[in-house]
């Protein structure tokens, strides 16, 4: 059987280990259209927040590794352009122009996210950049060196726009953020997005919220952001505006798309097609909260997803429950996180939800070097459960979410989950555990 | 109605507040032996760390707050001696030496644990210490500072002991601890222990388990304590050997007593008489994993079941899960957490346990400042079920613990719980969390 994978990031080449280390003599084909593998693009803001590190540090096993020890036909410079369903082939071209054609038994879109680039006129001049790919991290950090850049304008605020300021601020570069809505991070609670705010400012990033960006000049060496009311100056513009699904190639191929336009599967990470399979930033997964479709390209997901094609593949009938929403990033000296469902996203989705937002501490009362966490909660009147946590602290978020997350995943309760029997110590956390204390207030406005 | 409560720590304190505040003309009367009320007794180790602290920083509430602003009718320097439970009248002593006798409608038995003293010759000597309550820290704080104490000889390894050192060594006070079994932390896994034993040592703590201690001699303001081949001296005796229920009053009123002769209660926190209640430290809890009672005093335990006690002396009828044994500590730089069963516990529960025990990262590959995490995890073959979790680490271990802890009360299986949408980001965990990492190779177990 000829296993063939479009894509050698975290999806694609967690398929093609998993489906090789179980079955050896499986045929396992690998298109990846860049010259790297195996990286980790959530660490490239840390790594250029660094100007001694190497951006190839965060190679996680190089492209020869895979070849030579794990026997994958690893095909890098090859861009898949079209996918034949009727006689199961991939069409495409290498680096060098010259086309292929392969055959496939089962075939696997793994093509990830690509960044949004808004229409704004000059958005393709030098020096304005996007940060995906790994060659887009080189690309930034030998930017930023070779013509010493001191003042940065960032589009966007994002979690990605936020990480890329911390890491630009930690080399002393100067720092604007500029987005056309007015609120920042507005799929949050206002009382936590206002500590952000708070916390960024603290460190010297400049916010510009609510202005609309007209076009990018370049002149001289600067490039200066024109909005309607107001220019930004920067040797270096970082547009983060957001991801889009790479959902095209399996568009054409007339597959269902889900939504954000990314590529739709069932719980085996089947598309519309039994033979094809799609996962990672470009396919779309249920929500454990909600039971629909949605799109959240997360690296775990698309990790997860991976070996549960290589599983399918192999006829061993794996199913994904889905997710639940779960992430957490660092802003600065604050951690940042949430799990399930927002206010508006509980709403929509035919809740009638009820919310709390709770200050708390990350350390025993008397105990030194405590310091707020505050936690917004969201639960359903009708059914009791819990639907959703944002979390923002110093200390003892970004794991405390997880506590949270399988509460999701077990359709908890807010009475169930104020009921778990959570860890205490003086150092980590108040006899009540935050969480404990934010599902006991949700519980009175239920 | 006259609600009467025996002891005024945690949970006597919770369940008065709780009371007062839902029904303010109900009658609440607490009765406290000695002078202290709602403190935080978590706390005192790291207060005695820091010389300068006061030790009364961890009153939470002094008593004046509890008697003028809730009208709680708070007695201190009380002692109960004796429940007559056909009358409905507790019988006592003043500090004074008065009698006093008391009628109740309710009544809550909330006295808490006593520090068991091992019967060793000696033991009584001063300079010989226990920590259980407000003033055993005082008193130990102050005969650190008035005998310029240079050397302790902890008796005991428990986490009161382990706390206890670390305050000792961060006032550069030489430790040696000792105690007759020959296994450090003998409840969890010897590849996790060791990580523990390697932090104690790091630190300076001279190890002595396995030795039998014969008695304590006192000379010239040195302690001795003279093993079968071994002498340990300081000026100062510390003894953390375990805690005991105070359950003597209980039992003497004829009360149902548990595992460790702790007072057993049912889920709405009753006693063997309807009429009467027990909470904290002194009473029982069902465990979550096992279903059958155990004793497991911790404080968060005290503080929900007060509350719960409070709701059912007000007719609410509030029930409890129970515990799931979830407790962390902190051993220097390492955090030590636990939740559920180990091999041990799930085999005499019945359980046909598996278990594995992975090595992972704290922080993503290439991440700096990454540092080791053991994750022990335990299973049931039969259903699949997750029975317990113990981790050390440096940091993400207290809170990652309750993660685990969420998943015992939702009953979830290994399969159930690897599906869990986890937070990731390169500063707080690798892209599978280890908890995530553990269940997967737990799985390859059953």
């Amino acid at each position: 059987m000829k296993f063939l994978i479009i894509g050698g990031d975290a999806a694609g080449m967690s398929a093609a280990s998993r489906a090789k280390r179980r079955r050896p003599d499986l045929e396992v084909i690998v298109l990846e259209q860049t010259m790297d593998v195996s990286y980790s693009a959530c660490g490239m803001p840390y790594n250029l927040a660094d100007p001694v590190r190497q951006m190839d540090d965060l190679v996680v096993r190089p492209a020869h590794v895979f070849r030579e020890k794990q026997d994958i036909d690893l095909r890098t410079g090859h861009r898949a352009e079209q996918i034949d369903r009727n006689s199961k082939k991939v069409k495409g071209a290498k680096n060098d122009g010259r086309e292929f054609e392969l055959s496939y038994d089962k075939l696997l879109i793994a093509t990830g996210a690509s960044p949004i680039k808004p229409p704004i006129e000059g958005i393709e001049s030098p020096g304005v950049m996007c940060l995906k790919l790994l060659e887009d991290g080189r690309r930034i950090k030998s930017f930023i060196k070779e013509n010493g850049v001191s003042r940065v304008v960032v589009i966007g605020m994002g979690y990605i726009a936020l990480e890329m300021s911390e890491a630009l601020r930690a080399r002393d570069i100067e720092v604007s953020m500029v987005k056309p809505r007015p609120v920042l991070l507005p799929w949050m609670h206002p009382d936590l997005s206002a500590m952000v705010k708070e916390e960024l400012e603290r460190h010297g990033v400049s916010l510009y919220p609510g202005h609309n960006i007209q076009k990018i000049e370049s002149s001289d060496r600067t490039l200066r952001v024109v909005c309607d009311d107001l220019v930004l100056e920067g040797q270096m513009v970082l547009v983060a505006v957001g991801v889009k699904p790479n959902s095209e190639l399996a568009q054409e191929a007339g597959l269902f798309l889900g939504p954000s336009r990314a590529i739709a599967v069932d719980r085996q990470m089947r598309t519309s097609d039994p033979d094809i399979y799609a996962a990672g930033d470009c396919a779309d997964a249920f929500h454990v909260v909600t039971g629909e479709r949605t799109w959240v390209p997360l690296a775990l997901r698309a990790n997860r997803a991976g070996w549960a094609v290589a599983d399918n593949v192999l006829g061993r009938s794996v199913e994904l429950d889905g997710i639940a929403g779960t992430a957490v990033f660092k802003v600065f000296d604050l951690q940042v996180a949430r799990t399930g469902l927002n206010m508006k996203e509980a709403d929509e989705a035919g809740f009638d939800p009820a919310q709390v937002v709770i200050k708390s501490r990350s350390r025993a009362h008397a105990h030194p070097g405590s310091s707020p966490i505050l936690v917004h909660m969201v639960s359903d009147r009708k059914s009791g459960r819990l639907l959703g946590v944002q979390m923002v602290g110093k200390e003892g978020v970004a794991h405390r979410i997880n506590a949270a997350a399988v509460a999701l995943h077990a359709k908890m309760t807010v009475a169930d989950f104020v009921q778990c029997d959570l860890a205490y110590a003086p150092p980590f956390s108040p006899v009540w555990d935050p969480l404990l204390t934010a599902a006991n207030q949700l519980i009175k406005q239920m």
